[in-house]
């Protein structure tokens, strides 16, 4: 490719929406066009690597016996009520209206179309197991798209499902995709990347896992024991009780603690009480029910997890509105409560808890020395949000809290689709049953984004060789040189001959412009020709990601240059 | 790939509504599965059909100096408001709310997306010419699907867009890419294909092609010169005028035709006068206005060609309802025609025409010895629809009139986007002018349906080595026996190791039911291991499209195998 004809303007400035380093750049080096909120052009280069990920992808997908598929971007409603799909997921799905007046959505996973597509042609448990994957658009109407290419609302997504004889079955297959998928991170270069327990959302499930790459720009925050290796989602990491001091109960005893609501001000109005000292009151309102309150009491130095209490209460919630309600807002306890419409929740943090203040459910008093077990009951439900420092709940170390942005997931889906769709094979007994599924996903667009996040230098860009758009930048100096010309030319054809990708900056322009345009769009190897080069009967090679550079003879540097391409394949 | 756990059922019978053959043989073998009206499930077969042709493409787009980039599916009004297209496409683009409720719609075509994209990043003559292409998802609401991959409402396009300072330059990269297209047809494995000059529609522009595979079941009429080589769709074939033999004009004479409407009835009724010296009143409505009425005269013998008609009148016609007008449907002729707010349009085929049979604006009655010049006036319009034996436009030889399935087009697009998206460059003179568009489109999914129809057989589909989903079909028979089971599972690993696409048909099964599997299919290459061969040290090999069969050793046969594969790939 030539830079002259290369579509896609390289800037200096980025716009100032653009706060992270990969949104930044790949706008600055031309690589991303948007379209509107969420929506993306992809320029050539970013095309190449995302055309190099899918085949990665591909690859490995293909390894763990998977028969690549296409299924639509535009559904039928019909398929979606199967599941119950349509009316459990909101906004974020789109809906339309053909000509002729049916129901169509806009597909953003593909579990319906997987069992659409396999539960007539598949009848006896000798077809099991298989897996059928595409990489495919998508759409999802997010509210709020983000960072280029990190959040978007359409992208492009490898997505995978796998039907099975038996949850073992599943389980064995589980392991080779959650493998497979380590190799697909490394081979497209990511660095710093780990798997945690997660959430399985709308996706339904028990067992499953995402992909994370570390970085303080991700929205996830993630659970990491650094003595065990536990790993977890802070949606689902689970919190451990910790044992309260050996201590003798006293009488409950009222208290006046005025405008003191809050934790902080109500152990700072009591003479600074340790905050695990009292019990925290959180209310919330299920989504879309104004009447019932779900009432949470909780360790007071802990945070309500929600993703956890949505599990527990099956529901989205909403922080409550308490303004009719018989609960008196700051003073909220668990000795005395009565009020109507109330799901109380008590988390296990306060399993044993002694000579607890509380709120008196009056107006400026709270209650001291109330114990569990003998004033209220805690269940051994988990709601609260580990901390740094939390312990273990598999070998008790103190635990370290990151951020991290999802590179990947993998699900454990039972039958969840395969039931509701009435996708039935005959077992070995002749008995009609539910395959059991599991389903595993990457996002293209967002791994390009996350490798950019993570190799990106204050040049700019910097491609691993194994995606990089192209594996050289091959650059003439002083192009009105006739011999330059020349020389740079029967290189830049000898060089593709040999399979070398090369983009060849043809512009009459000073080197400092096109360098800064290379280190920008952080092509892996850079090749000068220069007059100064070229006397010396030599070209100038230069290593993106490390700055060394290195001089070579012109002649046979074509086969020198390949090599380093094929070493740096693997790096 | 393994039969046994390859997705897909192959049965005996299609869909009542499968009335082609690539439709029926393809539902039949497996390869596509029905979602919706016109929308489809690509098995694995299928995609790497898709697959293999999209390569070919791509290698002879980026031949052609493109630039594969990526544009989205769905894209904000207002790029589509810009260039006119918002409101100018009817029902068959899908537009939606999102959840902030703003207009999106579904790309069906790419050209705002494309000036979108360039616009911003193109500033000089120099940047030019450049093409950009994509192989992307599009979604058209198509009133009629049918026919399998034929005509269906989602699916997979390559279009590509081109950017010229000048007409001389788009005419020339015009040229280069009508060539690629040649080659690509070729070599997917097209073979009566042809190019037609075409209608270019709601794309805009003057000059357009249609790449045609001529098929009986086709659905576009083409007409073609055997003579000279002039080809073009019917909806843009010129008619020509034919001269009238010289005759005396006689005195106008009303006669009683009594019931007598159609030109069939009215020559019988005057006793077997030829329909060449009748005059034909063929009456539209302009669609979406009900008071409006475009009314046609043309040869007896001749149809009205509507496409040409609607280019005439600038808008879509409908066939009239004349219920409320003063038109006397049946007798209308042009003499004496008085009636309001209709458009009259007559063809250039009455030019000259003497002594002529017409309706007499009066139930019941015709008019004879009408004379063009003399009682009524030919305009220059052409709106006749060319027959079998017209004469051909270049050379005057008698046209032939065949069907064909469209399977790729090229347009010369003008400045329709660019000036009214505002695109402009700095030409020579420092002018800011708008580049000159060129687009270019092939459909993914109707070109493997028509490799399909073209070459299936009796037996089932019949894929060219090209882009088979694999090249070889290995049948173990008797998989129960051990050295067949080592020897056929010995030669898949091998196959594989030297490149070649193999599936194996691994399942208990009887030698018919596994050979009637492969040919349904359409595997180029059969291979059989059976006890028979292997105590003659041999396997068999047939080719799929001949029938041709014969014995190789078993050893070496893996590089025997691969020759032929590599053989038939020019085939």
């Amino acid at each position: 490719m030539l830079m002259s004809k290369l579509v896609g303007e390289r800037t200096k400035t980025a716009p100032s929406d653009a706060v992270i380093k990969s949104h930044s750049l790949m706008i600055r080096a031309g690589y991303i066009k948007l379209v509107a909120n969420g929506i993306w052009s992809l320029a050539m280069p970013a095309k190449r690597i995302a055309r190099k990920i899918e085949n990665i992808i591909r690859e490995e997908m293909d390894a763990v016996d998977g028969q690549e598929c296409m299924f639509p971007v535009v559904m039928p409603r019909e398929m979606w009520d199967e599941s119950g799909r349509y009316s459990s997921i909101g906004d974020e799905m789109v809906r339309f209206k053909d000509r002729n007046g049916r129901d169509y959505v806009l597909g953003m996973t593909h579990e319906e179309a997987a069992v659409q597509f396999a539960r007539d042609a598949v009848n006896s448990y000798q077809q099991l197991p298989f897996m059928i994957y595409q990489i495919q658009t998508k759409f999802r109407d997010e509210g709020r798209a983000r960072g280029g290419l990190i959040r978007v609302r359409e992208f492009t997504m490898k997505d995978a499902y796998s039907f099975h004889i038996s949850q073992e079955d599943l389980e064995k297959y589980y392991v080779r995709v959650y493998d497979a998928y380590n190799r697909i991170f490394k081979r497209i270069g990511m660095r710093n990347f780990i798997s945690v327990l997660s959430d399985s959302g709308m996706m339904g499930g028990a067992v499953s896992h995402e992909f994370m790459l570390l970085t303080d720009i991700g929205e996830d925050t993630l659970v990491i024991c650094p003595e065990c290796g536990y790993k977890s989602n802070m949606e689902v990491a689970k919190c451990m009780p910790e044992a309260y001091p050996a201590e003798e109960p006293k009488a409950i005893e009222e208290v006046f603690t005025g405008d003191a609501k809050e934790i902080s001000e109500v152990t700072a109005y009591l003479g600074d009480i340790p905050a695990e000292k009292t019990v925290k009151a959180v209310c919330y309102n299920i989504k879309g029910d104004s009447v019932r309150t779900v009432l949470c009491f909780i360790r007071g130095d802990l945070e309500v997890n929600e993703a956890k209490l949505k599990k527990i209460v099956r529901a989205e919630v909403v922080p409550a509105n308490l303004a009719d309600s018989a609960l008196v807002a700051g003073n909220i306890g668990p000795v005395g409560l009565d009020a109507e419409n109330v799901t109380v929740v008590v988390d296990a943090s306060l399993k044993g808890a002694v000579n607890m203040v509380t709120g008196a459910n009056k107006e400026g008093y709270h209650l001291k020395n109330v114990c569990e077990g003998r004033d209220f009951k805690a269940s051994d439900a988990d709601i609260a949000k580990v901390k740094e420092g939390s312990r273990c709940p598999v070998c008790g170390a103190p635990l370290t809290v990151k951020n991290g942005i999802e590179i990947g997931n993998i699900f454990q889906l039972g039958t969840k689709y395969t039931a509701s769709m009435g996708m039935t094979v005959l077992n070995k007994e002749g008995k009609a049953v539910n395959p059991i599924m599991g389903c595993y996903g990457i996002g293209v667009g967002r791994a390009i984004a996350s490798i950019a996040e993570e190799r990106a230098d204050e040049k700019g860009l910097n491609w691993p060789m194994s995606v990089a758009p192209w594996h050289v930048y091959l650059c003439a100096l002083r192009v009105d040189d006739a011999e330059v010309r020349e020389k740079a030319e029967a290189l830049y054809e000898k060089l593709q001959a040999a399979g070398v990708e090369v983009i060849y900056d043809d512009r009459e322009a000073s080197p400092g412009f096109k360098f800064s345009d290379c280190d920008l769009m952080g092509i892996p190897l850079r090749v000068v020709v220069s007059p100064r080069s070229l006397a010396a009967g030599e070209v100038e090679v230069q290593i993106r990601e490390s700055g060394e550079r290195f001089n070579m003879p012109y002649d046979g540097c074509v086969e020198k240059i390949k090599q380093t391409v094929t070493e740096r394949m693997q790096i």
